[in-house]
C-alpha cells in the first residue's frame, strides 16, 4: 500500500467522537474532583472499570482472555486464526493524582480500531488483540510495570505474586480477586507469541505541543533507576533527646536527599523522590525510620550509572548515627525501539494525512518490556504542557483522533503483514 | 510536721510491689511487641484502660469524675468536702512507640497514695482528686495537652473540638464516644478550683540515673515552639517533568529542613521533625505538597526564640518555585514552678528518707497548663539511659516505690495544710 488511504480503508471509519466519550465514561471510574482519577491496579475502580471495557469488547465481536496477573487481552478474530496476533495496548491503571488520558487512551484508541475496521466490514488476516497490561503504574505495587513483565516472561508470576501495596495485601491475592469479579472470561498462560506490539499514549512531556505536531513516532526510552532507601535510627523524645545523642532517621533522609539533590543537577537528568514514610510519624517523636524511594532517569545509561554510584556513596556519607540501606527496585537501560515498526508508523502516518515527527520517550512505558519479545513501536499524541500524573493532564480532541488514526493504519498493515 | 515520718503515717503503707503489678497490668492495654505500648487518646484501648482504673479507684472509696473533654477525675473526699483539693495525676495516652511508664505513673503513684492512706486508716482534711489528663501526647490529635489545657480553661473546649486526628475524626466526636463508655461516671464542669497539683513522672532524660538520685525535685519547664509546615508545589510525572520545569514540594522541605537542622546546632537546643507526610507519596510521582512538624525546645526563651525567626526566613530563602506556609500551632514559654510546692517535696522527701535533687524537665508536662491555675509542682524518677518514647522506656521498681513515697508525703501534707 502507498501513500493515501484507498476508500473503504477502515482508518475512514475511525470516529474521533465516539473514542473521545468512551475515555470521558472511563474518567469516570475513580473520579477525583475535577478531571482527577485515582484508579489502582486491581481495585474495585479498576475491576469496574474493566468490566465495562469488556462490555464495549463484546460489542465489536471480540472474545476477552486474561492470564494470572490479570492482563486483560480483547481479541478480534484474524482470516487466519494460526498467525500470532498483532497486540496494541497500554494500561488502566492510573496515579493517585492521576489523569483521565495517561494508559486509558492507548487501550480505547485500540478499541476504536477494531470498530473501525469491523465498520469498513473487513478482517485483517492475523487477529489483533487489544491488551490492559495490569499494575503499570506502580503506585499500587512497587515496582510499575507488572503485567508486562510476567506476560513477557523477563519475571515470573512467583518473583510479583508476593509485593504487598500500602495496607500489605498481596498483588497474587488483588489478582485473583479481579479473576473471581470477571464474567466469563477465559484464562490463558503467559507469553503467547506475538507478531508485533503497539501502544498509544500521551507525551507526558512537552516537545509535540510546542512543535505543534500532532503525531510522535517514538524512537526510544530513556533509562531509569529505581531504589528503596531505607534508613534506620532510634526513636526518641523529642523535648529530652540531646542532638549528640540522637540517632534520627528523618534528618539523616534529608541529608542524603539534598546532597543526592546537589549531585543531580546534571542537564537532561530527572531524580525524583515521589514517596517518604516515616515511622513512627509522631511530632513529638525522634524518627526512627524513613523508607524513600528514588527514581532516576537519563537518555545516557552511563548518566544514569553514574548517579547510581553517587546515591551509595552519599548514602554512607551522610549517614551520621544511622545505618542506611540502598536497594534497587528496577533497572532499565535505555533502549531504541524497532526500525521497522518506526517505518511503518511512518508510512501509516502519511497515509492517514497526519503529520508526525520522531520523538523520544522520558517516561517508561509497557512497550519496554514488549520490546525485549516481539517488533515494538508507540506512537504519542500531545499532551497540554506536558502535564501528566495530574488531574490537569490534557489532550485535544483532534489530536486523541489523529493518533487513533495512525494506530489505525499501523494495525492494519502489521495484522496483514506476512 | 518535722523530718522523719511519724509512726503510723500513709506513706509507710506505700506498696511499690502494687504499684509495681498495676503499671504491668496497664501496660497490656495497647501492648506492642516487647514493652512497647501503643495506646492513643480518646481510643478504644485507653477506653479499656481508663475503666480498669475506674474499677480500681471505686475499690478504694473513691468518687469518678468526668468533663466534656474526658478528663477523668478520681476523687478521694476529705473531711472538710468544701475546701479545693489537691490534684495528683498525668495522662495515660501513649505515643504510637510508647512505653510504660510515662504518663501511667504519675496516675497510678497517685492511686497508691490514696490507698496507702486507707489503709493507715487516715483522712486529710482536703479531698484527693487523682486525675488522668485527655490527650497529653498530642499523636493522635495535635497539638497535646489538650485535658490540662481546657480544665484550666486556657484553651475554650469549642477550640479544641474540631481538632481532626490523622482519619479525619474531631476531638469531640472521639470525646462523646468515651462518656458513653464510661459506666456511671458524673459529668462536671471546667475550672474547678484546686489548692495545688502535683505529677509524678518518668524523667525522660539522663540525669537523676548519672547522678544515681531516685527523685528529682522539679524546678521548671523548658519552652517550646511547635510548626505545622506546608509546602505546595505541583505534582507531575518523574519521567518527563525536566528538573527546571518542576515544583517539587519534597525537594524543597528537605532543604528548608536541612537548613534548619544546620541553624539549630546550638548547645542545648532540641529540633525535631517528628512527622512529615507527602502527597500523593508515589514513587513515580513529584510530590505536590507536604506537611511537616517542627518542634523547637530550649531552656532559654530567647533562643527558642530566634530560632522561631530563622524558620520563617528559611522557609522563604529556600521555597524555590513552591509556596510555604509556617503555621505555629504551640508556644509555651519556659516556667519556673511554686517555690512553695518544691520546698513541701524536698521537706516530704526528707521526711520518706528519699535522696532527691532539683531538675530541670525539658519535656513538657500537663503540670505546664496547671502551674498557671495553682500551685504546681512535679517529681521525677530516673528513667534508663534518659530512652522514652520507645518500647525500650524503663524505671527500676524501686524508684518507682521512692517516687511514690515522696509523692505521698507531699500530697498528704498539702490535703491537710491551711
Amino acid at each position: 500500500m502507498t501513500a493515501g488511504a484507498s476508500r473503504g480503508a477502515p482508518v475512514a471509519f475511525v470516529d474521533g467522537q465516539r473514542l473521545w466519550q468512551r475515555l470521558m465514561t472511563l474518567a469516570q471510574f475513580g473520579a477525583v474532583g475535577e478531571g482527577g482519577v485515582d484508579r489502582p491496579a486491581l481495585s474495585d475502580t479498576e475491576a469496574n472499570a474493566r468490566a465495562r471495557i469488556v462490555a464495549w469488547a463484546r460489542a465489536l465481536d471480540m472474545r476477552p482472555y486474561t492470564d494470572r496477573v490479570a492482563n486483560l487481552f480483547l481479541r478480534f478474530e484474524g482470516t487466519d486464526p494460526t498467525l500470532p496476533p498483532v497486540l496494541v495496548g497500554s494500561h488502566i491503571d492510573s496515579q493517585p493524582t492521576g489523569g483521565r488520558f495517561d494508559g486509558v487512551y492507548g487501550v480505547l484508541a485500540g478499541l476504536e480500531v477494531v470498530q473501525a475496521i469491523l465498520v469498513s466490514d473487513k478482517r485483517p488476516r492475523r487477529a489483533i488483540e487489544v491488551v490492559a497490561w495490569t499494575n503499570e503504574e506502580g503506585s499500587r505495587f512497587a515496582p510499575g510495570m507488572t503485567g508486562s513483565y510476567v506476560f513477557t516472561e523477563q519475571k515470573s508470576f512467583d518473583e510479583v505474586a508476593s509485593t504487598r501495596d500500602g495496607q500489605g495485601i498481596k498483588l497474587e491475592d488483588a489478582a485473583a480477586w479481579i479473576l473471581q469479579s470477571d464474567q466469563d472470561v477465559e484464562l490463558r498462560d503467559f507469553g503467547r507469541e506475538a507478531c508485533a506490539y503497539v501502544e498509544a499514549h500521551i507525551e507526558q512531556g512537552p516537545l509535540l505541543q510546542r512543535e505543534g505536531v500532532p503525531v510522535g513516532i517514538v524512537t526510544g526510552i530513556q533509562g531509569t533507576r529505581r531504589y528503596r532507601v531505607s534508613v534506620d535510627g532510634a526513636a526518641a523524645h523529642a523535648g529530652t533527646a540531646s542532638r549528640e545523642d540522637r540517632r534520627d532517621a528523618l534528618m539523616t533522609a534529608v541529608r542524603i536527599i539534598a546532597a543526592l539533590d546537589d549531585a543531580a543537577d546534571i542537564a537532561g537528568l530527572k531524580c525524583t523522590v515521589g514517596l517518604f514514610n516515616v515511622v513512627p510519624n509522631a511530632p513529638s517523636v525522634v524518627p526512627s525510620n524513613v523508607v524513600f524511594s528514588v527514581d532516576i532517569r537519563h537518555p545516557d545509561n552511563e548518566v544514569v550509572d553514574m548517579i547510581d554510584g553517587f546515591l551509595k556513596t552519599l548514602a554512607v556519607e551522610h549517614r551520621g548515627r544511622c545505618t542506611v540501606s540502598v536497594r534497587q527496585i528496577a533497572h532499565a537501560p535505555s533502549l531504541t525501539f524497532s526500525r521497522n515498526i518506526q517505518n511503518v508508523i511512518a508510512e501509516a502516518a502519511a497515509s492517514a494525512g497526519v503529520p508526525c515527527m520522531s520523538i523520544y520517550s522520558s517516561a517508561g512505558h509497557d512497550a519496554r518490556q514488549l520490546h525485549y519479545f516481539c517488533p515494538t513501536g508507540m506512537i504519542f499524541i500531545p499532551c497540554r504542557d506536558g502535564v501528566s500524573h495530574n488531574p490537569e493532564e490534557w489532550a485535544e480532541p483532534e489530536h486523541v483522533t489523529a493518533g487513533a488514526k495512525v494506530l489505525c493504519e499501523t494495525v492494519w498493515r502489521l495484522a496483514n503483514d506476512d
